[in-house]
């Protein structure tokens, strides 16, 4: 099974710390990085985290706030003197063209490739990206501006040939595409095999869903639904949960309580208020919630 | 006598490497820090250095690539989160004010305090800033697009009393500015006292001048002569000499012709092209030039 391995550049929120780094995080499937969010310092994160600049498949903002966004303009310039060729789709909510247009304008005139925005619509939980190696649903969140989480899910194939039954049947190879997409076959005597005596099921594909920034938001569990990891952000503590309401922000005991909910395999928290000065307490109070619960710092990787 | 220090953020050039910060400096005079150029990650290093945003006096950007100002979103927010009152000036090129305008719009729309942005213009060496603590002149580099640099001045003085002699001649205390003023005074008896004699010069103030980004320009050495310390870009080595030309940037040697011809008291190197794993070479060739040679590098702190 390849790798899906998710690492995390930066968790920390809106103010600097000298512990963490804004949001952003690394998604590798298949050779292809997927990049989420992008605060400031993000290139030197990649560098960092040994990632390489030329692999960056797309990327996918969830809000335009600084700490989400401030990395890019900085990104994109240093993938442009590197010289990519190859065009760069970046998902964002409403807004994220006007932003990239007036990077493109003031910093990248002399562009080494073409960058192609997608505004998602930020209330529904839709399918926004596809490519061969996996699909990427929006997931609306509430924050006090248009905000998504994203949805990753590794495309596997559905059906795996079983070696035996086919050579029993003499199966050509020629046939065996339509044994893939679900056919059924005739043996040169007449004599039809239905396709489960030919195949296997495949496996289930791994997802990874991403929900930072938000409130306490309970539609997003549908969304999120048995996910293999879920990060949701836990910028607060339970004394702090009035504050959390005030700003559009979680605390990790929601984070855990979407994630139980949600019945995910493992929860990823982060997105810390720069006030704590470990994650401590806030890894606690949602394990209490949902013991399978980790806390995200930089340099971290996930294995999916 | 007060300290007069530089602090080195960042001294690399466009592509980020794991040694260098882009180009961000930070002078500090009687309490108040300038801060020049803020590339990507400035507010992080600003913390790592331990000083203060809210002692950031006003910002002077020498242009618009983003090794120069991509830090400047991320720092104008988090003072705002930080509830800064006072209006910052910010100093730099044509086209400045649009760039800053269009992160006010976009991302400092509930802002604490204002930005006053002043544009220079880049061809005349003139008096841009003006407080009780320095002044502030620009100076025209030749780069690929609109470039300045700073000559930052510091304010001293220009009599000091001369106590023995003020109180042999009984001047009161209420006249002394008159004396500082450069007035004569006359004694009760009518005799009157040249102000020489009753005052004394004062010690000559000191000078930076930044210079960053540009190609050699020898129209430099006017603006600079004699300067206690002198930063210079010095991107690349002799065996680059045509690329430094190219691209109009400088190689060591040529800071250090320049410093030389300027007769500064100390020259200040960097803006490392990120080929170049140490910049020992560059070093080297600058001293066989002009042997009071440093090279930058973060987290060094100057005292001119």
């Amino acid at each position: 099974m390849e790798n899906f391995d998710l690492h995390i550049l930066g968790c920390g929120s809106a103010l600097p710390t000298m512990r963490h780094n804004p949001t952003s995080q690394a998604l590798q499937l298949r050779g292809k990085t997927y990049l989420i969010d992008c605060g400031e310092g993000t290139q030197l994160s990649i560098r960092r985290a040994q990632l390489q600049f030329s692999k960056i498949h797309s990327i996918y903002i969830s809000h335009l706030h600084g700490d989400h966004c401030f990395g890019l303009p900085g990104l994109l310039s240093t993938m442009s003197l590197l010289g990519r060729a190859s065009t760069l789709p970046i998902y964002g909510p409403w807004g994220i063209k006007d932003y990239v247009q007036e990077i493109k304008q003031r910093f990248l005139a002399d562009s080494s490739f073409e960058i192609e925005v997608r505004e998602c619509d930020c209330r529904i939980h839709t399918l926004v990206h596809e490519d061969s190696s996996l699909r990427v649903f929006s997931i609306p969140l509430s924050h006090r501006i248009p905000t998504i989480g994203y949805l990753f899910e590794e495309k596997c194939a559905e059906l795996h040939l079983d070696k035996p039954s086919v050579d029993f049947y003499k199966v050509p190879i020629a046939y065996y595409q339509h044994l893939l997409a679900g056919e059924d076959y005739v043996t040169e005597e007449g004599e039809q095999i239905p396709n489960h005596r030919l195949t296997k099921k495949g496996r289930s594909p791994r997802r990874y869903a991403f929900c930072s920034d938000t409130k306490y938001h309970p539609p997003i569990i549908d969304c999120v639904r048995g996910v293999d990891l879920l990060y949701h952000e836990a910028t607060f503590g339970d004394e702090l949960s009035e504050r959390a309401e005030a700003t559009a922000h979680s605390t990790s005991r929601q984070a855990a309580v979407i994630a139980r909910e949600a019945e995910v395999k493992r929860l990823l928290i982060g997105h810390y208020s720069s006030r704590y000065e470990s994650y401590d307490t806030l890894l606690q109070q949602a394990r209490e919630e949902f013991p399978n619960t980790e806390a995200a710092f930089e340099g971290l990787c996930i294995k999916i």
